[in-house]
């Protein structure tokens, strides 16, 4: 673990759950002495100032970048691709620039594209902070505590940059790891994308029902864990379903296989199989 | 809400974490003067009385039906009809009895074949408190405290049977309703068997994967809410799936169609079609 050196100024663009928590866990930690929002919601940044989240607004990206050591991008999976084309002809050659996405091939075609020779002090990272709050107004400084932080570096990622990132989340309380881009895709359609299809999927068929209040009545702890995550924006998990889309529909397919086995075993009323199935 | 009067003498059929738990929770409120354990594993029996869960055990069924005023079976689902057939013979005629069984149209063929005219007194029950512990040694006497408890009579059913069961669960603390057997039957189908069918495929997914701990170490809240169920007894969903086996398989396929739905969305790359089927 390198020990954090402060920034002297912080630009926070998406001004969120999670852009929100950064910057107070950075503000906690003694590494953001100056802290700027940027983001597309006025109100947004109107609640981050009165939170304390911010020291100040802006949206204007040449004072945003001008003396800024460090920029971080948090806005939706979708407008990132965006902020890349903005913030480019704007950043100096010195500013650290990070992400928090939850898809990351996506968001590196998209930093190749736009953030040309700026593309080797850019660290692609994802918190794994994911709840079903979401907005300015339920930001954090302890969301990052104990939780996994992954970077997803380049090829040509600075080691510098890579080891100022991974130091700058340790300060806020996570434990980073480093996975290639493809990896982490792969594994977060299986352990985080193919759970959120489900619990959607669950809801909305229990929501098209025709006795929807009565089932809802009678669902109980099991019912509700499997289906927390289906209060999630779907705003954001549409983009995320897009932006990992081939990886997500080979694992929506191969759950499909297990359903369609499961079904054959209790069709077939094989107790033996069934039982393995079911892992006894 | 009747008050309930105490039972002499009560006979628990199925010492496990359901059967213990009623039994701490009836000598609680005072209705359980005596209670007698029978089961099928001297283990259970054993530990019972150890932990003052029980008074006696026994694996008589002839004493342990004598003076007996209420039994309570608490056997997993596929050992009920046998439980029936052997305590029938026994039984006195003014005995009240129970069960907590999942499913309830197979438990009430297998009490109509073997109570015969003691079936009116018998009144069938499933308390919703469901955990993925097991065994007497998980039992508590909280265990139903504000839980719901799903009464489903027959027509048959004697009034002052239900009423007197009715009150016992909520001397427990539990929230009792009704329904008939065919509703009840049809409801957990969608709000808990399916979610556990839904579990245990996606923890079979990931076991079944080659990289398997690799994804396991990644795994976070999302994944381990939809998948905390999975940990439940193989051998009691097996059979609770099999009890329930034609109303589970209607709403496997229709998840199925849900599926097949969401796949077909982001094939097409559909974002506003996505959206509505996430409920945005």
């Amino acid at each position: 673990m390198t020990a954090a050196a402060p920034f002297n100024k912080v630009l926070v663009v998406g001004v969120g759950l999670i852009g929100g928590s950064l910057a107070l866990a950075l503000r906690r930690a003694g590494l953001a002495p100056h802290l700027v929002g940027f983001d597309a919601n006025p109100e947004a940044l109107r609640q981050a100032i009165a939170l304390g989240v911010i020291d100040e607004a802006t949206s204007d990206w040449a004072s945003a970048c001008r003396g800024t050591s460090l920029v971080v991008l948090a806005t939706p999976v979708r407008q990132i691709e965006q902020s890349f084309e903005q913030l480019a002809p704007h950043l100096q050659a010195d500013t650290l620039i990070t992400d928090v996405g939850s898809t990351k091939q996506n968001i590196i075609a998209a930093a190749k594209k736009h953030l040309h020779r700026h593309v080797e002090r850019w660290v692609p990272g994802h918190p794994i902070a994911g709840l079903e709050k979401s907005g300015v107004q339920a930001a954090s400084a302890e969301l990052f505590k104990n939780r996994p932080v992954i970077i997803t570096p380049l090829d040509t990622t600075a080691a510098w940059a890579q080891q100022r990132v991974a130091a700058l989340w340790e300060a806020c309380g996570a434990t980073v790891s480093f996975l290639s881009p493809l990896a982490h895709d792969d594994i977060f359609a299986t352990v985080s994308h193919l759970p959120h299809v489900l619990a959607f999927a669950l809801m909305r068929q229990v929501q098209c029902s025709s006795n929807a209040s009565e089932l809802l009545s009678h669902a109980g702890t099991s019912f509700h864990d499997v289906t927390r995550i289906a209060q999630s924006s779907p705003e954001m998990w549409s983009e995320i379903f897009v932006a990992n889309r081939e990886l997500v529909l080979r694992r929506v397919t191969e759950f499909e296989t297990q359903l369609e086995l499961f079904r054959h075993i209790l069709e077939a009323n094989d107790s033996d199989t069934l039982l393995a199935f079911l892992g006894g």
